[in-house]
């Protein structure tokens, strides 16, 4: 059976969600649905994964105390980590804006369940991180899924994946892939952020391939 | 500016997209367009990117001699990677299409650039493999693109990474996220050959999400 073709105004509004599609650090208060979320994550679902392995574990962090508990982790990572920003970057960092934890309505951590026996080992022998890349895929695919459906996310990395982990008491072999941010966003661009307050800019494709 | 809603029509073809994209191991022997290429790799650039800082790095692998280098490397690595696969599952291993090396049209190699200075540093300190995280994004993109256009990838990931970047003599710094076969799929279905084979089968998201 043939796969369905996708014609000309699904390839263009395929390509504004790939454009519009941005890491959210404001949102408004709005709730998410349940069922909203709920749609959202069986989308994640149908991404690809090492061996059929699905190790994609979601933890929707709703209890006020483990949110605080998440911000002070990264409050604290975000310190350390200066150490890795150029010294003329230090005051642009020190004022960016790098996550919405405070005021997005969901959090939900993404992790990798890396003892899954599920796909029975295949794929991972010689690259083991392929089971977070399946993740990864799953989150991307949600965040697309988000997108559409009018929500924001933000993908916040400067935290300590074990800490995360201890926090949030996960079955042991959960590794934290990703923690993300969900709501209704605040306002929307097809720029980045880190592009309008002068960070960094988005480089076209050509320098990006190489022929062998 | 608002983004553009997306419609009932499209969140249904979306979906469709997402149903279909299968990992493929059985191409036919059409040529990929040139243009097409640089249209589907125009569209993984449009992908998120850990501090704006767009790691992927492609190699189109088109020598001879290259190739049949990369699959010596594959059936090395297929090889040893049965130690990690249970008992009762070898035979079932030694007999499944793993990959589409052979007939595949376009070879493409994603890789990270761990050295790059594009987004300062930021948002990797904690977690550097945000950047490959990135390149894995850039990746699915690419691969909801080419499931678009009619095309089929399969991504090969039982390979020594640093074997094939020093096969492809890429730039240092550079490591291999993903080694991806694309073409025409000799045939499409919704369900994973994995599945359709008896290998593994999917499991309903529900038992993926806990609460905190």
């Amino acid at each position: 059976m043939p796969a369905p073709a996708f014609d000309a105004p699904f390839t263009e509004s395929f390509q504004q969600l790939l454009a519009w599609r941005r890491d959210v650090r404001h949102f408004k208060a709005d709730a998410v649905e349940p069922a909203l979320l709920d749609w959202l994550l069986a989308k994640a679902a149908l991404a690809p994964s090492v061996g059929l392995s699905q190790p994609w574990r979601f933890v929707l962090v709703q209890d006020a105390g483990l949110r605080a508990g998440v911000l002070e982790d990264f409050e604290r990572s975000r310190a350390e980590a200066e150490a890795g920003i150029p010294v003329e970057k230090r005051g642009a960092y020190g004022r960016a804006k790098l996550e919405g934890l405070r005021e997005a309505p969901v959090h939900l951590a993404a992790f990798t369940d890396t003892g899954t026996h599920q796909g029975h080992g295949l794929g991972v022998y010689s690259m083991p991180e392929c089971l977070h890349y399946s993740t990864v895929m799953a989150v991307h695919t949600l965040w697309l899924a988000a997108q559409l459906r009018g929500l924001g996310m933000g993908w916040v990395s400067i935290l300590q994946p074990r800490d995360i982990a201890a926090r949030l008491s996960v079955p042991a072999g959960w590794e934290l892939t990703a923690y993300l941010c969900l709501g209704y966003p605040a306002f929307e661009s097809q720029r980045p952020e880190l592009e309008s307050t002068g960070w960094e800019q988005r480089r076209p494709p050509e320098g990006w391939l190489l022929r062998r």
